[in-house]
């Protein structure tokens, strides 16, 4: 999806939300675990119930990957219907994927073509080559891991070489790799501080913003420090929209938190102009 | 697979060699792909063929994931097949996976419960609690990327800070995480002469060598500055071995290959007195 055909969804939603999938079946109501597929039961009444609230669905790969065979069957039913009743929605696979030039162009063909997902995250520790073949899709996009919000990402990423930090040269270095312009960027929104220095380099992209809610990041803080003039922010929440109620009225409780979400986002949008 | 146990396959072996089964279905003999499982076949002729000269097999998983469930499937089969024909060899499943705490755990689970692998592939960059799941299995290893062999394992990987540069650092401190004693290290055969600076940080850990034979790197080199005590090195080749020939005799002239491997390692073990 071009940044621009994003902005527009984000305009017609006035949200910037993207609801994260990281389905455990340990934490989903009990009376779905009866459904012939729980995984798939749970994702589509989330999505049904917060569609109208997102532009972006994500998908964790890894709560999919867990469970064989059988969880990647119930990825690609999710992926299923989504594309099928929701298509202007942006899907974005959160798989990690970072893997030598002939290895990266099976993971790009997997996702983009065998699923049909809109973007996937990659890791950028082997560089250029392990990133460029997902960006060799015209309409499809590669999500950078840039500054996570996890504990460890002090370990590495801030790394210091002549005054730049490791998640600022790959923010750099990245911008001129063949289809940058189809590139975006994890940045962990617990370092919202961060956000200004990032902008600074990368003032055009896009960049998804885990950390918000559940992890302690501020809605409002990321939103002035990172949003640009095409919005160029996806906030994403998973466990504290989907994970709402553990009852059976989980889906709607799941709705209620993404209204709240949308709701002050809207706001932002509206003092910000554009909308 | 402790260190010991490894080291003592590798010595009635008399071989520290990898094969990789990175099974493109565009390379693979075309008579295959009128089988029922195009991706088992081949890769169960292969390891039929390789098992006496190899200690080690390394699943690719980009190419079993690229077809969708049918792929996973495929896997599954491949590893079934291992842990039962073959059960003292070691495997790794080759995914690169790398993600905070939380859903670091379900990869370690899908690959090391659901599948029942040795060993996964793992990336450094958001630090240590996206490794440290995969280490709290006893008897399982990860295998952390240092220094990989391709042509972006520059663009991040030599960042340096304070003379030290970033996969060093990952070296470094990786040896201080929960179950460090079971770490690996991926380091690319291509820069042979890294292999010193690299044994001074991590002496006794096994070293996964990619990058001998189609990349370039050479075995004696890599021998000569990174077998230990206890050999410490695993060598990798894939395309080398798997696709030696494309025609109906492709197990033969495999096994051919990987025997001429096997030779060669067998000299530079009894050179070493380690057989």
């Amino acid at each position: 999806m071009t940044n621009s055909a994003l902005f527009k969804q984000i305009k017609a939603k006035a949200s910037y939300l993207c609801v994260g999938l990281d389905i455990d079946l340990e934490k989903i109501p009990p009376h779905l675990l009866k459904t012939e597929d729980p995984l798939f039961s749970f994702a589509k009444s989330i999505i049904d119930a917060t569609h109208r609230y997102a532009v972006a669905f994500k998908p964790n790969l890894a709560f999919f990957e867990t469970y064989g065979v059988q969880g990647w069957k119930s990825f690609e039913k999710v992926m299923r219907y989504l594309n099928k009743q929701y298509p202007n929605h942006f899907t974005i696979a959160d798989a990690k994927r970072g893997d030598i030039g002939n290895t990266a162009n099976r993971y790009a063909k997997a996702f983009f073509e065998t699923y049909g997902v809109d973007a996937v995250t990659v890791a950028p520790y082997m560089g250029k080559d392990a990133v460029e073949p997902f960006l060799a899709y015209q309409d499809k996009n590669a999500i950078l891991l840039a500054l996570t919000s996890n504990e460890g990402a002090k370990d590495f990423q801030f790394t210091k070489e002549q005054g730049l930090l490791l998640y600022q040269k790959v923010l750099q270095i990245s911008k001129s790799w063949q289809g940058a312009e189809r590139l975006m960027y994890v940045v962990g929104a617990t370092k919202a501080e961060s956000l200004q220095s990032i902008r600074k380099i990368v003032p055009d992209s896009f960049l998804l913003v885990p950390g918000v809610g559940a992890q302690g990041g501020s809605l409002a803080e990321v939103t002035k420090n990172g949003m640009n003039s095409h919005c160029g922010l996806l906030v994403n929440s998973s466990r504290g929209i989907i994970y709402a109620s553990q009852k059976e009225d989980f889906a709607n409780a799941a709705a209620a938190e993404a209204q709240k979400m949308q709701t002050e986002m809207k706001s932002y949008l509206e003092i910000a102009g554009l909308v």
